[in-house]
């Protein structure tokens, strides 16, 4: 029986994984018993809180190759007894933020509706997708939840590095709740945004003295348009540094560089798009802080993201035009499939590909060796690619 | 400064890499000086034989970041000295492969012409890439060519395996070449088409006393269609195990099913197509016997692939049919991001990449969890990909 643990759901939520640091060697993201499994130790569901399907009650409370289909929404994903600790606010502020994004989405589309898989895994967890496709304004988006109980080996959890060589500490169980969306418009002078917030616990393993407990929070907010409109960049960032600003003034220079670095395409030595907001691993500040920040970032998608949308979504367009937009989809696939941690550590791991994939466009192009104009409007966008810029 | 080595082409050319078996865990394709880099002690080229580019020709004889275009297509690739050996039968072999292939292919597209790209690296070695694009009958089609000379890790070197653990093998010069191709028809009828043969040498290493001097064919031809017609899939089968037949009533089976597992793509549990043959690392016959054989292949790509174009390049077809020709295209584009070695590693180790990615389609289409009628023409399909199928 292959036994495998995913926090799956679109494009980068799963960075909320127990993604090893690069500098690791010893973790191979290959599914086996070994590396990646629920706890056997799993409690039994509430009936109260959680029912998994019927169907397949019988399923081993270690079996979490297959999520299972569910066909109401659970109050909550958590496993009895977590009640208003961390795990339960931040379930509760993403499954609220999904809400208001997925209103404001279709209240803009008119005529797109969102599409729900509610899901659960028999140890524990589950999600929920929703997905509009085809709609007036967005040819995709998707926007997810999950939460995701497991047991991550114990060379990804860093503490217990820490332990003595004799020592050999046993794997680790976390949890891990997550947000993410990717949104693409039809028109190619409207945007594309993703988003994605969670957080992240471990217990303390009980085998290494001393190792603590660890949480950590992660997550960001970035544009990817295929045209260069400065006053919709700089509204764009200037409202993640408004959100950053209300909690530390070195959040937004910081988490802006991060983004940049992350989002990059390495074989094109371009970025994704035109960056935004990115971290993970926070957890040198107060956790209720934390927890605020990305309250706030998720708050600030809408207000940051709905205004470009509605001054963009009608505006005239050309062939050339799409074309330009779906070979910039391309970009986004490549970065997709070949770097995003989340993506690729998914796909391996056994999450559910289509919460994963979810993120990919409805179409995308690759032209042979495509090259700009020196000075279009195709080439700003291209340059601001390669060369960061700051916006605000 | 950076210094890579790549047998840069489309899709699954650059297998003839020294792509370490899956299970060696030292090497890690980055980038870096140490695990692969042109051999310092690099012939000077012959003037008579292959000149760079004089606008480069002051650039260091190690730096081969970058591949240089070329005016002129050289007779050869190789080095200096190099004459009537397999590595010179090999390079001829395949550019000659070239010219057929795309002669036949424009013969039959009436409408597109080749473009060509011939490009070099200073140390020695270098390419010619030829891509038709929006062609009346293919949308892409990409038949490149390319010699290699580089320095692979120790590591990556099968038998510096036996040394003696005190004894540290050194970098193992090698040579590869290699011709590789992907055709993607308009018509959702007419089938995609990869194919790719290389010729791979490592030098004997000189610290290691009774390291022998290695080499090695590989390659491969197999069918991708959107909609299966068995007489096609028959006829291109009949066609392989023709050519494999003539040297060894092993092969076809053998590397039938090897290339049923190669194209795999895990995440989806199903296949890109419906295969063909695949076979890597041969050199358990006569090289000579090999040479043919890949000689053979080569030969038989047009018989078998050019009169099923014919048969379906006019076929009428509906939106709902390109619509699914557009699905399995992104299965196309997932399987070489995701799993092509060849592909990956060339990204990673900043191989040409125009010609790495030229094997992707020029457009592809992902739908959120889109599943196929059970039964219907577009069902027989997946099913053929997820339960492969003999066709003889």
């Amino acid at each position: 029986m292959r036994l495998t643990a995913t926090l799956s759901a679109s494009s980068s939520l799963s960075y909320g994984f127990p993604i090893p640091p690069s500098s690791s060697t010893s973790f191979t993201p290959t599914p086996s018993p070994t590396n990646c499994y629920f706890h056997p130790c799993a409690k039994k569901f509430s009936s109260l809180r959680f029912k998994p399907n019927k169907r397949n009650i019988t399923r081993s409370a270690v079996s979490i190759e297959k999520e299972i289909p569910e066909t109401e929404r659970p109050i909550t994903f958590l496993r009895e007894s977590e009640g208003a600790d961390v795990r339960a606010r931040f379930e509760k502020m993403i499954r609220d933020a999904q809400d208001s994004v997925c209103a404001a989405i279709e209240a803009v589309d008119k005529g797109g509706k969102f599409k729900e898989d509610v899901w659960s895994r028999p140890g524990g967890g589950g999600g929920i997708s929703r997905v509009l496709q085809d709609g007036a304004v967005w040819e995709k988006a998707g926007v997810n939840v999950s939460v995701v109980y497991g047991v991550m080996p114990p060379e990804a959890y860093r503490a217990a590095k820490a332990a003595p060589a004799d020592q050999k500490p046993g794997p680790v169980p976390f949890f891990a709740a997550g947000i993410s969306s990717v949104l693409h418009p039809k028109n190619p002078f409207a945007p594309t945004l993703h988003f994605n917030y969670r957080y992240f616990e471990t217990d303390a393993p009980q085998d290494v003295p001393g190792a603590p407990r660890q949480w950590w929070f992660g997550g960001g907010t970035d544009l990817t348009p295929a045209y260069i409109f400065d006053e919709d960049v700089k509204h764009f960032h200037s409202t993640q540094k408004k959100a950053c600003d209300k909690f530390d003034p070195t959040f937004y220079p910081r988490f802006k560089k991060w983004c940049d670095d992350y989002f990059y395409i390495k074989h094109r030595g371009e970025r994704r798009g035109l960056g935004g907001i990115f971290f993970d691993d926070l957890n040198d500040y107060d956790q209720e802080m934390l927890l605020s920040f990305a309250t706030e970032c998720a708050n600030s998608v809408v207000p940051a993201y709905i205004p470009i949308i509605e001054k963009r979504k009608d505006t005239p367009f050309t062939d050339h035009h799409k074309a330009w937009q779906q070979l910039r989809r391309g970009r986004y696939v490549e970065f997709n499939l070949v770097y995003d941690r989340g993506t690729t550590f998914g796909l391996k791991t056994g999450g559910r590909i289509e919460s994963i994939l979810v993120s990919l466009p409805l179409s995308a192009r690759w032209e042979y060796d495509h090259k700009p104009e020196v000075g279009s409007e195709e080439w700003k966008l291209l340059d601001a690619c390669i060369n960061p810029k700051e916006w605000i």
